[in-house]
């Protein structure tokens, strides 16, 4: 077993993890730094840079496994940062709102992407594919904005998290209904059965794991001997609880937030300070990440670019409008932060994709206008969301808030 | 690109990262913790763990690419970290001492491993690779192993350092004319330029790097505008030099090392705290990796049993005796640290091994041979550490000293 990590010693493979670090880390706070100075966020910069190393511009890098992992250790940390922030109280006080929140935002982009596909002329199932791809909310770049700014304490940004939270919950449902479509079958039962099983995980954690962390982490931090132990112990919940959220159906990134939460009214400075260390380091890999997987090369013909900016355009708008709405009752402002925030897309709008091209459903251009989608909200959402957040930045500069930047 | 990564998410493979991650750390720690409560080294209990979960007993983790690459990362951390705390200038002042310490440390051990090979009826040049595989000291145990006990500063301490720079340009010098040898020819020319190349980076980072990151760090901070600037400048330098020691000939940990003394006089607490969570998060993987890479099942025959214990006393008594002697000149305690300090080894030796297994010139048992001296060295050191700095941890802990743990 230890061939491969040897003969890459060995065959001056060696230089690939410092050469891989080194570019991807260095071109991300170097073009992150660029943007800050013409006032644009930073975390822009950092996606930019990653397509600009990677295989759709200058190829410096292709996304491997090992920076495939370190992107989804980056989005966990990030995370278990922003739920040590958030105490469950603070989400259920939204729940109801949030809810209401990421339902709106899931029906409205489904039928937005599956209506523009059919006047595309595609097939039925193509469109309800892409439909699905477009429901899910990618919450890593608006926590990342938010906490970057102090602003985590505001109301908006606590419905945009815990709408987040139950649109992954959705978006789960919305992949096992397409993939079971796609296959030519429904089971109800087995849907229900995931829902339940999703649902449960989440509210349990949510709503336990904060008193049992009070209970527990104390008086086990007083008689450990390891050093750093309460951060050790943090660690342990933090994938323990991602791995749960896996198996529960959920993402991981959900299990590491809400082990944050859970650890939010425990732990002490120090676990702050060494987490945020992991997350400095292993951000820019996330963000970098997501430029890494952008391909160009779909849009050969200029219909598909048509098609991948009318779907884009209906990408920002769809949950822009159906959040805002939901959201509308807390005014304007409030509507509109919640609106923008709920903007990015991820990974599991490309694993539905995916799914759709693997069972043949999905042809490859619409995967890549998918995949364009999926970038192109992550870079258009900040500067949005710093504008939308103008007003409140100078008030809040002035209260005791987080900063994680 | 993104197939690999979004394929994982759909599949089910989505559990695998957060798995590892949670088994490896999870075991690691708590073996860690079992064995501070037995009074031993906890770093001793975190690469059993890793021998407890790899293929060698249970099976539950096999090392690949990703926990590879995160061992790498820990061991560099761990280097950066321990430079962080260390001067240029006290490295240069125990510099004589430091390379015969290095050089006996070298001799003492190949000359002993070629012995025992040539009495034990092996080949010739069998003989000479696993004399070659006994001479690089791994720095990464005794680093740990000192740094959590606060004696970095200690003078034996910073002549294990430097002896383990030298060591790893010797190290990699002897590699150079094994290798030649397995392939029928050794180039003079070709090991004068590796010579050179190595031994020119290291002096060049060594003697300019402080003064060049003092003059550069202040000026470029204040000018950042990209959060923790500081971290992001610091972490560029270590994966930058990282990259350059392997393109000089050199580990990636002797860079990292080199980056932590050069911004040791530069840079702020933060810096400290936030490399300090990187590097407690990592670590475990680079400890329990050593556990994983473990491969009883080499162990057919009584015989070769036998020869790994013998190979095993060899490593031992070796560096101890070699170094120690280099070293008797500063009286018995320091000299006895020292070597004991030296006694492990790691990747350098197994990729003799490897090299000399993929020529065809030693045997698969052989390298198990090889493997378990390896591990076995790192398992035996910081008990027998610990025991050497008896009496001083006292002292110590009335002085202010660096505290890694």
């Amino acid at each position: 077993m230890t061939t491969d990590f040897c003969l890459l010693a060995a065959t001056g493979e060696a230089a690939r993890l410092p050469l891989e670090m080194f570019i991807v880390f260095g071109a991300a706070k170097l073009f992150g730094e660029l943007f800050e100075r013409l006032k644009q966020p930073g975390i822009v910069g950092e996606i930019l840079a990653g397509i600009l190393i990677g295989p759709s511009v200058l190829g410096w890098i292709a996304p491997g496994e090992f920076l495939n992992a370190l992107a989804e250790l980056g989005v966990m940390f990030l995370l278990f940062r922003v739920g040590l922030e958030v105490k469950a109280s603070e989400l259920a006080q939204v729940g109801g709102r949030a809810t209401l929140v990421a339902v709106l935002g899931v029906i409205v982009p489904f039928f937005m992407g599956w209506g523009i596909l059919l006047l595309w002329n595609a097939p039925q199932i193509e469109a309800i594919f892409v439909g699905a791809a477009m429901v899910a909310t990618s919450v890593g770049i608006t926590a990342q904005v938010l906490a970057a700014k102090g602003l985590m304490q505001t109301r908006a940004a606590r419905i945009i998290l815990a709408a987040a939270v139950v649109d992954d919950v959705l978006g789960l449902l919305v992949l096992a209904v397409v993939s079971g479509l796609a296959r030519g079958q429904v089971r109800v039962a087995d849907l229900v059965v995931t829902a339940v099983a999703a649902i449960g995980f989440t509210i349990l954690v949510a709503t336990w794991g904060t008193r049992a962390a009070e209970t527990v982490v104390p008086r086990v931090r007083k008689k450990l001997r390891v050093a750093e132990a309460e951060f050790a112990l943090s660690m342990t919940l933090l994938f323990g609880l991602a791995l749960l959220a896996v198996y529960a159906g959920v993402a991981a990134i959900i299990g590491a937030f809400l082990a944050g939460m859970a650890l939010s009214e425990s732990v002490g400075e120090r676990v702050h300070d060494l987490a945020h260390g992991v997350t400095e380091l292993l951000v820019p890999f996330f963000l970098a990440g997501i430029g890494l997987h952008l391909s160009l090369g779909a849009f050969g013909s200029s219909e598909t670019l048509i098609l991948a900016l009318v779907i884009l355009a209906a990408a920002i708008l769809s949950k822009f409008v159906g959040c805002g709405a939901a959201a509308l009752r807390l005014g304007r402002a409030d509507a509109t932060r919640i609106g923008i925030g709920m903007i990015p897309r991820g990974e599991v709008g490309l694993v539905v994709a995916q799914i759709g091209m693997r069972l043949g459903v999905i042809a490859e251009h619409i995967y890549g206008v998918v995949v364009f989608m999926a970038v192109a909200t992550t870079i258009i959402a900040p500067p949005l969301l710093a504008a939308a957040y103008k007003g409140a930045l100078e008030q809040a500069e002035k209260k005791e808030v987080f900063r994680l930047g």
